[in-house]
């Protein structure tokens, strides 16, 4: 049984900025740009990096797939390209992007995607050779979940000194 | 530096029901019942569990120190209590009676929590001995944080299989 079905994944990529706006908005910097150390991302960075996939990977990968199929190699994807940006932008303004370009995005996926069959359409990935659309569009859905569950992770790490010897009881607190 | 802010702890307190109705609401059950295998939870019974901790734990413990300080050990909260519930409530009755409880207990919370001096009081764990009201509330609010990473990665999971050779690069379906 395929579990993959393009409205649940629609309806969960729409959600994914509002569930973003509710985790974030409103908190005061310091939680915004808590990390986990070193080379490891803040709420703010993962957002810059949400963003940075809308602009240049999911749905032109989708594009590649309808127009060439596998005959042309997706672009690569500069995972940490976000982190050139210099923090200028506020948080409220990341939200507002994101949900901008996740909202058109989505509402231009629904014109890529017609019928059944084309989630069985072939493209071909840099590193992993051929893949499906079907494969793509549930990847670019569990990537929200990864990152949120990121966020929250950072948050909670965040508090990982003041809940003292609860600690040992909070998952979300061990090491990997 | 404290990082505790008992300001900071309630806004995300009051926002947890929030990001749950945004994540959950509106999916089909398949997503709601989804759990990580045998002995594991799904969306519903974290949300159930979140429910128990409200009526029985938390809020209970800030009480138990106030009353008694470290005289009075607090109850053991029984983990597991509500998987006996019966499924017999909606996802949309869980959200709501969450959202109600939590609302009720944050308001209770500030009444109860009047000076910065109250968060170095003292309470008597079954397990841990002494804690302070401070690591009690920045656990409260972890404990939230921790559930919604596990709500996440249950929906991500569900998707296991369907991402393909992609699931190499997603954390969330790695193996803990």
């Amino acid at each position: 049984m395929a579990r993959f079905k393009l409205n649940d994944a629609l309806e969960i990529l729409s959600k994914t900025p509002k569930v973003l706006r509710m985790l974030l908005g409103g908190l005061p910097d310091e939680w915004i740009h808590a990390n986990e150390g070193e080379n490891t991302w803040s709420p703010y960075e993962v957002l810059g990096h949400l963003i940075h996939g809308e602009k240049t990977d999911w749905l032109i990968r989708v594009q590649t797939i309808i127009d060439h199929g596998d005959s042309k190699t997706f672009e690569a994807f500069d995972r940490k390209a976000h982190l050139q940006n210099k923090k200028e932008k506020s948080l409220p303004m990341l939200l507002d992007e994101f949900a901008a370009i996740r909202s058109k995005n989505v509402q231009q996926l629904q014109t890529l995607i017609i019928e059944n069959e084309d989630l069985n359409r072939i493209g071909k990935h840099p590193d992993f050779g051929i893949v499906t659309m079907r494969e793509l569009l549930s990847t670019w859905t569990v990537h929200d979940f990864n990152h949120i569950a990121q966020i929250v992770r950072v948050m909670g790490k965040y508090y990982a000194d003041e809940v003292g010897p609860w600690k040992a009881y909070l998952g979300i607190l061990q090491p990997k």
